[in-house]
């Protein structure tokens, strides 16, 4: 058996924790959207929570570094682990922390094996509705042409977006709120060549288990074989007359 | 021959009976919505059958769990029928009672083992286009802003939802005509990736016709065959010369 | 050989007779669309010519229901271009006929066998193109509401539509006219799909070229074949010195 | 090993070269549409650097054309390069010419064996969305109905339209910036196709792995090489005795 490395162990340990943390954070990030008028303090509150979750995966990403053998080829791997760990820090680009995190959470939740790609998309695809339309709710809301006011129009635009109808009567007028909304048409390309690419896998697989030339093949070496046992009964044969008498 | 339990005879007798009671359901649903004014009376005709209709469905899954020998797992297998029967007695979700009956009807027509899953999809999709008009119909009509005010302005949107195509000249604007839409336009994606992945079912089985390394390893197998048959022949020859003598 | 029936031999000698008038149903079908004002008597030859082409047509199905044996079958497996010869004589569908002309063409070129499936769907999707924008402008150009008057409007409308991008800048507002969208939308839908099918089988076909089961399985043929190669020079051998003595 | 003929090494030789030339006229190319006023000595400038590099591009075709040793064919199958060459000389298709730069550049790229499908694509959809915005923004910019009039809307305008998202916002109103939109659509589709052949091959190959038929013949080969091998067992032994005595 392969010996577990100490990284390992402490990937598997942290997993759950990380990821009920994930979800502290996305109470932290909605709250003060949702909430209007929010008050100060819950405001601070709110930030202050998302802050010290950004620490804890900022920790666990310094802790595996230390734990692993090979730095470099560690560093390279895990390079946007990297950014995401360090985008925040920058002043312009704190709005996009909710992508840093999902990035982070994400990159977390493929590790563990039990996750398949299905389950993987469909998850990734409801936290980038929920955080998309919250993402964009917070940016749109100040925009003086806006017309994306109240959470029912943002989840509703993220839903057109993401499934490509795209009607229009919804949409981001500003810089920040169409960068998102690239995120989202991409991820809606890519659920829909997952839901095709499973379907096609399983009419596939169905069409493949009747596949005649396979057969003929088996009948064939299954013919060869009784071939074969005949000609072997027949030298045994062959070999009793000749020693018996 | 395996023996049909008592629960599988009761779902084929009572497949077709129930079909005709989901017309029913439909006629009873579409009437209210199309004819207008409608009467105090026709109306609560309608809701009346449709009432019944779904007392049959209850009925059905009541009977189904009778017959069962394994209660706990027909139960969690069947959780969604459950769902369905349960749903339209809640008050505030009645409306979305459509969805309810399209779930059980849908549900028991895959039961039917001749049903195969591009008919199964045709047949959704058919469903959900004609309910989704009507139900999208008679929440927007009422509403204030919105846009969706003839039978034949919900068809079109929803033939533009479900190819996702969404030109938006007409959109819901109401909480449940959305919550519709949106089901809508899954299906729309979900019909996508049928009609792509039996293309590609029927392509590949035709690329994989003219297999070259398949058709080598026939080739192989026969010569081989030959071979042995050539080694049968002198062993025979090796043994008559050794007896005639 | 097979003996070519009289069916088979007038449907390939009437092919490209019948391919050169659809060319010919398309100019009269265009000009009175795009020429405008069109006199009435330009008006009364192309629809003289559009007649005339579907008496052609129609005389086409007549021969050939008369040179087949099996009438029955015949009717049935070919209901659909009956469909498409009577369509144009009920009034109301008159404005139909375009359709009518569009399936009968495409079934007479499918018979083609030179034809291959992804040349089939490209013509059907030009086809479709053009006289999509020709019809719908006939249609709209007319409706008071309407917001497609010109052939580049048109044209540009039909691409949004079957490529399900749909800005809904341009939009049928008519009933026939969204009919006829509704078609070009299904088509778009099916392009998408063969685009897709086509570059998946591709993909794969290539991938499936390395498959290291089946190399593993010739390999072991192989070597079979060797071991009873050298069976049977042991075989030769142990006859030889038996008849030699 | 093959010889290299001499067009090969001119097309590795000047790959590198080429590429930076695109380069350079893609800055020339973007320069006059973003900066705005643009100076007439900037314009002309720039303009003269398009210039050059179609220069380099038209010489470089007619290099490989005097490499190549069967001239007929290289200019059938390369037309495409020829028309691209051509293009630009022809007055009313200058505008054009930043497709003709593209294809030149997108057919040297697919020439080096290392770039793969996938990044083709990819390369491809970049290199459309870029050159897309810039080209509709210039030709909508000075239409007097255009709601293209910044940098940011013509970006934002081709990430809708090739996603097939089309909310409609923004949307070409000239003949020019409609025929640019229809190459971004149909590129969307093709990008569409990609992703979902891309992941669909994965899933396949994944399903093939487990492909019960063929390890039961692997299965059947390796018993009847058992079963040869034991007869040749036998035959030894019955050979032995024969020739001691």
């Amino acid at each position: 058996m392969k010996e577990r490395t100490a990284q390992v162990r402490w990937e598997q340990r942290t997993q759950q924790p990380l990821m009920a943390l994930a979800v502290v954070f996305a109470v932290a990030y909605a709250v003060p959207i949702v909430v209007t008028p929010v008050g100060p303090g819950l405001a601070r509150a709110c930030t202050t929570v998302e802050w010290v979750v950004w620490g804890a995966f900022a920790a666990d990403y310094l802790v595996r570094l230390g734990l692993t053998e090979r730095r470099g080829e560690f560093i390279r791997r895990h390079w946007l682990d990297l950014c995401a760990v360090i985008l925040p820090l920058l002043r312009p680009l704190q709005l996009l922390r909710v992508i840093s995190a999902l990035m982070l959470v994400g990159r977390r939740a493929r590790m563990a094996s039990q996750v398949k790609l299905t389950t993987y998309v469909v998850g990734s695809v409801v936290g980038l509705l929920m955080f998309g339309s919250l993402a964009v709710l917070s940016v749109e809301r100040d925009s003086p042409n806006g017309n994306i006011k109240t959470l029912g129009d943002a989840v509703w635009w993220s839903f057109t977006t993401m499934t490509t109808v795209g009607y229009g009567d919804h949409a981001p007028t500003t810089g920040l709120g169409r960068i998102l909304a690239v995120g989202l048409m991409l991820s809606g390309i890519a659920l829909l060549g997952v839901v095709t690419a499973n379907i096609a896998a399983w009419f596939i697989a169905r069409f493949e288990m009747d596949d005649a030339e396979e057969r003929r093949q088996t009948e064939a070496i299954q013919s060869l074989t009784e071939e074969v046992r005949r000609l072997r009964a027949e030298v045994a044969a062959l070999s009793t007359p000749d020693r018996s008498p």
